[in-house]
């Protein structure tokens, strides 16, 4: 079995200047990866000419498979189409079932007029085999040039994944017969990469040459990953998930889960087994602990609602936090919290309740309470506990290190909790 | 006036297989280019040792200046620190400042026993400048080698971020006379990116080759900007300022600000010119408005609070929404969120007010109200407007659509009400 390779270049000066922030690549490995193949390298270059045809060369000659992303609109700094065209040595036709597609798009979805710029979206060259584009106007392309295959998308997310997964995956699966990565992923909290490190020195010296173990420190949680490539799935399924047992063993006192899930999802999970809800009352995250949770599919199951009471008028009007509380002690303390959490389980009648309090800079902050210090409390109808951090980031990383910390302290208060 | 150019070679297995998404190349572009450096490419490789020597070889070629992040924990699979020691041809050496600040680190701010891997991260090769890093353990290092320079910094953005700030970016200006890079941003709603481009094309054809025009569409908004490149900053600034006049009041129709700034922070000047105040309440977009409200530092000045209302029950009993109104109309129709509206103006009484409830998939669709339904209201004290949309996405992007053009409602709303 040969190990098949590819390379993503993406294309688009936004992408270069910092305007944009690049995701697809990350998705496109995600997906390679599921049917054996291996991103080792990511380009991104400008919509110029002499970089886009240069990366071409470079990333074909190292790599069997050839992505491209970005470059195919309808505006002139969009120079991709043309150049593929002139690379691959064709010619520019329309393609009939593309200029359907457009005609029907523009009649019966958007509603609007196709104009001429629209319409040339359905040119293509002629040594192209076209992939349709369901969600959008620029359709993919694949080419096939010195025994490696390229394929161009539009850099638009949602367009760029239909195509991969409705026209281009299945191509690549057809033609190489790739390998298998496995990988097996668990989350760690309560202990630094560090000691992590130490603590898993003999097992990682252990690992055969095969299984890679990986470190992913974010948000104070650190991921570990094993990586197994190989060509017999099912002997590798049974070897990487006994080591797989035995990793999770050695950090059993601070394993989240065994799945690459997110923390929400982790709790997603548990209140879904025990049939039981729960409600928030957000002041510096502003409402992002809420979106953490609904972001996660059904999560309307378990998920009840929340108050962002981002002005004290809220804090006093909505969750009944009393003005004495706020006076004394302020809107960044263990009282606080502790009234707002009664105060949102009161009124969302649910099983568990958390509330966050603090300061998330860059303004705010003040003697004795500098920014980045957070109460928070987690409530059932039967007790509460609190705890403080202090985080010493920026506001945007103050906001996420916040509601990903009062997610994990929910998951272990539920856990702490017998079943209803 | 020479152009400075500059790669970014990110390392890691973790950007390779989809695990982690860069946001990091992202923003060192962002800063680069103030300082008038231009990234020319972006290079992703993974935890390889000869993958990495040869993107240093191949991107040193290329440009002035090679930035590499990654691959400097105190784990095993990190082996960027030896690897810029042999190619750099040094040796490793304790660097004392570094191993002072982490003592200190442990002792004072992370309240815990430094073991042997930590103070470890205090070597460096002989032949690097060491850029203190005041946020974590790991330090940035700067090499030079035939005339080009290399700094090699930690992942984790908030290490990476004050490293470039201020340890990189003073000695890059002191050693690179730059030239500049201006941009010039606006951004626009409700006109697509190809009815733009013909209406922009005799502006577009008329600008000098040092002067590009890009469009930058992102969840139904058209961002464009100007770029321009030069020696003299003064005359630069007149000439692009003109040219930006003139775009300005080509696309005036469709204006929504002039600077480039998200859609949150246009709103949240517009409240806090006005001293007006708005608060939110979310069904489907699960607290995400309030989220991108508050993300904006000072936000607490205008913005009150939200009530997420996930469940039917919160939506009648919080809210007030009537019974009769969820059986008859469901809770995806103009009625709900007309009352949603009202209940949370009351509740919260501010000056504006939002509510959207919407169907964000992948779940939930049903004959006539389709996943990707949305109905927002708007209101003031005198007034309500309310509008369906019909998105067709997954659910991230119909909550960030719906949450985007929530707030495009809103501005327009604000706009359209007398100043109090």
């Amino acid at each position: 079995m040969e190990k098949v390779t590819a390379s993503v270049i993406t294309i688009g000066d936004e992408l270069l200047i910092g305007q944009v922030i690049d995701t697809n690549s990350s998705w496109i490995a995600k997906e390679l990866n599921k049917v054996g193949i291996w991103v080792t390298r990511r380009v991104a270059v400008g919509d110029v000419w002499a970089d886009i045809w240069q990366a071409l060369d470079e990333e074909s000659r190292r790599a069997d498979l050839v992505l491209i992303t970005g470059g195919l609109g309808p505006t002139s700094d969009d120079i991709t189409k043309p150049l593929l065209c002139e690379y691959f040595g064709g010619r520019m036709v329309t393609d009939a079932p593309t200029l359907e597609h457009l005609k029907d798009l523009f009649e019966n979805v958007l509603k609007r007029p196709m104009i001429g710029r629209n319409a040339q979206q359905a040119q293509v060259p002629d040594v192209c085999t076209v992939l349709k584009n369901d969600r959008g106007t620029a359709p993919g392309m694949l080419f096939e040039k010195n025994g490696k295959t390229f394929i161009s998308m539009p850099g638009v997310p949602s367009e760029m994944q239909s195509i991969m997964l409705n026209e281009a995956i299945p191509r690549i699966v057809k033609k190489y017969r790739t390998g298998h990565i496995i990988h097996r992923t668990l989350l760690t909290a309560g202990i630094g990469e560090s000691y992590l490190a130490d603590m898993l020195s003999a097992f990682e010296a252990g690992l055969p040459g095969y299984i890679k173990l990986a470190y992913l420190p974010n948000y104070g949680l650190v991921r570990l990953r094993l990586t197994m490539t190989g060509a017999d799935e099912a002997a590798m399924t049974t070897e990487i998930d006994a080591r797989f047992g035995h990793l999770k063993e050695l950090v059993k006192e601070y394993l989240v889960t065994d799945s690459d899930i997110p923390m929400e999802a982790v709790v997603g999970e548990l209140l879904l087994a025990r049939k039981q809800t729960v409600a928030t009352a957000e002041s510096c995250t502003g409402g992002y602990i809420a979106h953490l949770l609904t972001s996660i599919p059904g999560s309307s199951a378990y998920y009840m609602g929340s108050v962002v009471s981002y002005d004290y008028r809220i804090k006093k009007e909505v969750l009944g936090v009393r003005d004495e509380t706020l006076l004394t002690y302020g809107a960044v303390s263990e009282e606080t919290v502790r009234e707002m959490v009664a105060g949102i389980l009161g009124m969302m009648r649910t099983d568990f309740a958390v509330a966050v309090s603090g300061i998330m800079g860059p303004g705010g902050g003040m003697p004795g309470k500098p920014v980045g210090q957070v109460w928070m409390a987690i409530a059932s109808r039967e007790r509460v506990v609190t705890k403080k951090f202090n985080f010493r980031f920026d506001r945007g990383r103050n906001i996420q290190l916040t509601a990903v910390n009062a997610l994990d302290q929910l998951r272990r208060f539920i856990l702490e909790t017998g079943r209803p």
